[in-house]
């Protein structure tokens, strides 16, 4: 079998890494030198000992002195490609120069605006294969989670917009369907892909159209649940479709520890390694024919029977689980080769009638640019950076996340009581759970992207007495959904929700939003229900979790920062008084209950109250939706003429239980004026905290306002939004 | 390799069963011919072409008439069973005579109470044998979905009441904590018992104990998601637990077809079935060494050799999903050979540092009641029954349950739009969409019990141009909240949302009931949510989601019959017009807003009101959650002193939309009350559907009342209620 000559180490690029002192040309083709690899590669293959193999990845553009540019770096050729047409008749060597060129303009545009990097630039050579191949937007290419798009976008019409990505008005930081005719599907949270595009594939049958529909998916996403459901639905029905596994070991996940890179998780990323080790990157061109033999229309028993003696010979293990679950299976890839991509690719792209077809290309994260590939987190998501250091500008901030005080708390806890124990699917950096993984290594679980599972497990858990804390994101939480009702409420099992990016989350937009988690949450029966108004209240409320042993309970906190609350001696809150809220600012007329963050925007809105007309307005702090204090409601109702609840969530949440209690104790039946405010009933697209929040209508001044305005001051009303 | 001399189909058997007029006693030992056996699996095996083995499963016993008893069936062994430490000392003669009684005796009792019937008596050996080896509870066992665990309940504690099965105040037809300590976790819902299991499986590890923990799973429920999740979690943690695949060809789920069995869909069953077929059934002895060597604490390298070789000679295609996900697999195994299952079991459990071990263990629904065996849905669920017979006692009504109803429409609307498709999750029987299926066998796809898999799948549809109708109950739907939001609502994809089984549910309880589906599902900003008062009006709803083609809709519909309203022409709905409801009754100073059939408990209500004195109330039919009929609102709020708000769904729903667009309107700041009327804030048990209704406050006396107590006619609403 032939062996690719394209599949070694390409030592000079490494070489002019380490040593930037050397220049170096790194136009792809300049660094090609077949005998050298192939007898590289050989060494390789035969000392099986060497586990991880480098990839041929085209590094970035360097500047002649051989440094990263800090300055736009040139890209000739990428000047003349606005959309895929703009490709179709590039040469193999032109394509590679291409990929060059984005490479470089990825990472200088990411240095600028921050955003996902190192995803990205894994899957470069894919794109423009991706691009050159098939026939988009005719041809539906799905980007599962939507983060590895950025080479995409400025490969279909919106490099100039690079600058503006996550920012508001500007590009989505994932694929959008309203962005753009090339995003066939909206995305943000990850494994929805496969699903997706067999329903793409089925329509297309049932329409009668021709076109391919190709799904790239990587192996961390591959995780979760939704990705098998709907691969053994792809067997079962068996439309043609392409499934490409971007498989980088699960660093596509964001699970970097605090001391290194994470090892995978989950019994899959073994399986894929076996097939890494067992099936060595292969001559694409030999594979390709094997396709065309295999899953060609009119196949001959013989000919499959050779095939299958020839995949027997290079496979050591039979079927893969993609096989058992009805794709057909092509790989592993070198993701980094245009060659054998595009040769696979186009193999596969003019085979009808294929089925469901697996292509399991392997790459590297951050490939290409070494402060990513050297980094344990790869780059997943950076800030801002100088691209010739990969420095990246962090602002600096007196306060910490809440993400860290939430660990900080829970740390506290575990220390005080053994039987504590922390889950999250794949999010140990986002959760703040790797602090807690390198204290109690023993008593955290990362099970993947696998939200479903995690809540389960967690019941598991608690009913041998384990108190389990799950730390989820509150948009990751409506995959749980169920699990939350059927194993966790409904039982009342003591399992705690951290549910972490509750309300508007910036930048990542609203498939990211937690939005909803008070409404779907409170309505359960056994749940409790509560929200820290600063990282003070939230100390308190891991304290308060974690003695609730009795029911599940839940509490929400905010993506940033905290206020600069005073914390608790050696982080160890104090329970709080389950169902109780507090009263915060005593005054008149007005009455303004936050819940959870909220309360600060009331704070702010009675100091602007008191500033614009000397009026008091009494604030208080609900803390609990669910025990709701009936005392403290009944109180403000009777004492105030207007109550206003104010929550960053949506309609049916706090301000729907406050109101139908009142309603109830004929608390509304008099002269007491109710006003919600919540989310607005519609999207708020990513962009700056402070403009979503306007959007949003939530800030103080619209809090302000909106007490203004019902006590019939509409003057003041307009000043404050003025 | 010695062959099992027990796996043999039992012609004598099933000759007693086809002719009734031959006396046979049916002690199992007596039916035990080794030599024919041998004999009869030997030809099996050399006749590859036998696809479908027949079991051995240990048939009810007969009367002496050869007839199935109409009385209680003798049962002196199992009348010395109450809890599985009474079996500890039987021999196997003794457990194959208790399986037989053990069949019996759920035979007779379904008979009378009605319930899940088929994959109880699939189970039967399997359930003798786990509680034999097993200590239950100390010993966790873990069954999925629950619906399987007649048997179980029989031989812990439970058989008194097992004639109380599924009725108020009796036993539950699920597994259920509170019920017993030997039901370990509660289920009702498919796919979670790995998760529990796992969970368990680490807590008692954490807290140093010593049991085991075995969770049952059917073919079907492997489908899920969350079951891949749990493997692959579990595979990587690799604490010892033990998965049992009762695999019966995916009749495990209710897909009976009207035409007769349904194939099982899904790629997985092609993978068990070549598992079937290439791995012959073999004397568990021989494997049970073999196991012992393999995953024994102190394992040889030359044991493992030749074990690994043994392996590779009796399976055909070397690794296994299961052994992928990093599950040790064993079998498959004949399920109602209990020599086999004891011997297999046995040395599971005294293996230890197994890691995760998955037992393939293949069964035959409705095993042993022949009536069962040849039915299409293997009596999945039955009413009650004549035992001798199988008839099944059908309760008649004039009118169609709204399931039937919905199919009907649906395939008027599809006859005449063919961009129509229907999707389902493996409930082709539950949702009504077998009917649809026949009529448009190419625009039906069940997509097995992947919920999550389903909805993506619709919005891929919908991407192309196709209509697609996604029928899922309404607890089952809470499994793809995530899609929803994800990949429908916030890509405003016009995916239809047919939310059966919404409200209380009668028999299934708590688990099954469609408590939160308007809160959770209005919540969202581009959803259209409706829910039709009669089964009239679900025609029509049926209709308008067909025509809203701009954004998702959904609507709810509960389990149980219609009323007898006037059904359109040719079952052809009328579009509704979006957001518009309608007035039923005019009254004066109280108006009744229903949502959904609620509508129906506010015309009783006012009838009883009437009555009692000659007090006319205002009866109005929303209609529509979202958008609210804001003209209405307001005439009613204004007009009225009272506007109770009713609905057959949890807090957050139709009311708190209703309330907050009134206080946002200054509609509740005047002298207008508002009352809602919702679910309690407490899961409601399984029982009569009447029982249930008053227990949740939702009968028509119980509105009647509301409006007698608020207007301050205490004497008259206590009439009410009494």
């Amino acid at each position: 079998m032939a062996l690719s000559t394209a599949s070694f180490p390409r030592q000079l690029l490494r070489t002019a890494v380490v040593d930037p002192q050397k220049p170096l040309q790194l136009a792809s083709s300049q660094s090609f030198l077949p005998g050298e690899g192939a007898e590289a590669l050989q060494q390789q293959l035969q000392n099986r000992q060497l586990k991880i193999k480098r990839r041929t990845c085209i590094a970035a553009s360097l500047s002649e002195r051989g440094e990263y540019h800090e300055k736009r770096p040139p890209t000739p050729l990428l000047d003349t490609i606005n959309y895929p047409i703009h490709m179709k008749n590039l040469s193999i060597k032109e394509l590679k120069q291409l990929a060059d060129e984005l490479r470089s303009d990825v990472i200088f545009n990411v240095s600028k605006t921050g955003g996902h990097l190192g995803s990205s630039l894994g899957v470069v050579e894919l794109t423009v294969a991706l691009h050159y191949v098939f026939n988009a937007p005719q041809d539906k290419i799905l980007w599962d989670v939507g983060h590895q798009a950025y080479p995409h976008k400025i490969l279909t019409g919106r490099r100039d917009k690079m600058p503006t990505m996550r920012q508001t008005d500007g590009l989505s930081g994932f694929t959008k369907r309203a962005e753009s005719e090339y995003d066939a599907f909206g995305t943000g949270h990850s494994s929805t892909s496969i699903s997706a595009a067999l329903g793409m594939a089925v329509g297309r049958d049932l329409k009668g159209k021709k076109n391919d529909v190709v799904a790239v998916i990587g192996d961390g996403a591959m995780t979760a649940g939704q990705a098998y459901e709907a691969m053994n639905n792809a067997g079962y029905l068996d439309s043609d479709m392409i499934v490409i596994l971007n498989d980088n070991k699960q660093v596509s996940l964001p699970t970097a520890t605090l001391d290194g890179p994470a090892p995978p998780v989950g019994a899959l990323s073994s399986a894929l390694s076996r097939l890494q080790s067992s099936r060595p990157l292969r001559e694409l061109r030999e594979v390709a024919k094997g396709v065309t033999k295999q899953i060609g229309g009119s196949m001959h028993e013989l000919a499959a029977k050779v095939d299958e003696y020839a995949r027997g010979m290079i496979s050591g293990s039979g079927s893969t689980l993609f096989e058992e679950l009805g794709l057909y299976y092509i790989g592993p890839v070198d993701g980094h080769n245009l060659d054998d991509l595009v040769t696979i690719l186009k193999e596969v792209k003019s085979t009808k009638t294929t089925g469901p077809v697996l292509i399991h290309v392997v790459t590297e994260k951050g490939c290409g640019y070494p402060y990513a590939e050297k980094a344990a987190d790869k780059y997943h998501g950076v800030t801002k950076f100088d691209p010739a250091t990969g420095k990246q500008f962090k602002s600096t901030s007196v306060t910490q996340s809440y993400t860290n005080y939430f660990a900080e708390a829970l740390i506290a806890e575990a220390e005080a009581d053994r039987d504590i124990v922390a889950i999250h699917a794949a999010m140990g950096g986002g959760t703040g759970l790797n602090l807690f993984q390198r204290r109690f290594p023993d008593r955290c679980f990362d099970v993947g992207i696998a939200e479903q599972h995690a809540v389960t497990f967690a019941a598991g858990l608690a009913c041998e007495g384990i108190k389990p804390f799950c730390a989820i994101y509150s948009s990751f939480l409506q995959r749980a959904y169920d699990q939350v009702i059927h194993d966790v409420d409904l039982q009342k099992l003591p399992v705690r929700f951290a549910m972490d990016r509750a309300g508007l989350v910036g930048a990542d937009g609203p498939t990211h939003s937690g939005s909803f988690d008070v409404t779907y949450m409170a309505c359960l029966p056994n749940m409790v229900v509560m929200a820290p108004s600063d990282e003070a209240e939230l100390f308190h409320m891991v304290a308060t979790a974690a003695a609730i042993d009795d029911r599940p309970s839940c509490f929400r906190y905010p993506r940033g920062n905290g206020i600069g609350a005073i914390l608790p001696a050696a982080n160890k809150g104090i329970p709080l008084e389950v169902g109780r809220g507090r009263i915060l600012l005593e005054g008149s007329r007005v009455a303004l209950l936050g819940y959870g963050t909220a309360v600060q925007s009331c704070m702010a809105a009675a100091t602007m109250v008191e500033k614009a007309a000397g009026m008091k307005v009494t604030v208080a702090d609900a803390r609990f939706c669910k025990p709701l204090d009936h005392g403290l409601i009944r109180n403000l109702a009777k004492n105030h003429e207007v109550l206003i609840t104010v929550e960053e969530g949506s309609i049916g949440g706090f301000g729907s239980h406050v109101a139908q209690f009142m309603a109830l104790s004929g608390l509304l039946d008099g002269s007491t004026k109710w006003r919600p405010i919540v989310l607005p009933d519609r999207y708020i697209e990513h962009g700056a905290p402070a403009d979503q929040m306007a959007e949003a209508g939530l800030t103080p001044a619209h809090i302000a306002a909106t007490v203004f305005n019902i006590i019939g001051r509409a003057r003041e009303a307009l000043e404050m939004m003025s």
